[in-house]
């Protein structure tokens, strides 16, 4: 079951570094890609994320006509899933279906959630700056929710298992925490 | 030992989302602070990357005076350096002292490298993007190099085990690879 996270805690979801599975959606088209470049900018009472993804992308061109998208956190398990999302293009084939995702709707946005996945980050692009080929999105979240399980105020791993991309089709497995318990102040 | 990362490889070394100490420098004085928020933006023949840090932090003083940073690679064996460095102020105390931190000189910027980290990127900011009290920095990386045993073109999470910042002072340990084997093309 998903509960919803309040935003100032909301840029703990993504704190890790995993790779996540964007969604996008336009004049009734949706479409579903993975990213790894992405990162929280700023917290407070309010949480922002960067995500980077090529121009050239069919998810830029559904975002360029409908600037919100949804950052879902996969799990080891959606494996598959996570490779699919990255190498085949939403304007050939249907991705939640070649990759077994369900779509459910988004609370306060339209592109959809993926039910598959352990937490989702809904979002306005309030900036999008080119460098190259690359389009910087500076996003805002409006609504965050995840599993009981994955989430206390920190992620959790031991039930979390994010995916990190390496290279290449090469991802790692975060599934362990350890803390400095040695004195320092936190 | 340590071998260059040409700079088209050299996003890998961060494309886990991990944590990594930043090292500054100006007229003299360095410092070394802890950073969860970063992520590569940009790949091709150069390296892009982003770092959000906190104005208020004497690091970004110090880049503000020499806009140049590195990005070194801690693992899990660091946890201790990583938490003081991203608790205590340089302002106050010598983190690198205090920390059991090795500085030697970098190859193309002013602020040292960490020796006891796994792989360094040397950066210069080209561009900071105020977002209330948080600076977006855009930085080029103009040198890099790894350990030999923690890259192979892909990180490799089981002799790197890089921390990952989970919220508060607690970490995951990434020291697992998978890969998908069932056919997709990458």
């Amino acid at each position: 079951m998903k509960t919803a996270v309040n935003l100032p805690q909301a840029k703990y979801l993504l704190e890790t570094g995993c790779v996540v599975l964007v969604t996008s959606w336009a004049a009734g088209k949706s479409n579903v890609m993975t990213c790894s470049w992405q990162t929280p900018v700023a917290g407070g009472q309010h949480c922002s994320l960067i995500l980077s993804i090529g121009e050239g992308h069919y998810t830029y061109e559904l975002i360029s006509q409908n600037p919100e998208l949804v950052v879902n956190i996969p799990h080891v398990d959606l494996l598959r899933a996570v490779q699919i999302a990255g190498t085949a293009s939403g304007r050939v084939v249907d991705k939640f279906r070649d990759a077994h995702l369900t779509c459910v709707p988004a609370k306060m946005v339209k592109p959809p959630v993926i039910d598959e996945c352990k937490a989702h980050l809904e979002c306005r692009v309030s900036q999008s700056i080119a460098l190259g080929v690359e389009r910087i999105l500076l996003c805002e979240v409006v609504y965050a929710e995840a599993e009981r399980d994955v989430f206390n105020g920190a992620w959790v791993p031991e039930s979390g298992r994010t995916l990190h991309h390496l290279g290449g089709g090469a991802f790692g497995v975060l599934e362990r925490s350890v803390r400095d318990d040695s004195g320092g102040k936190d």
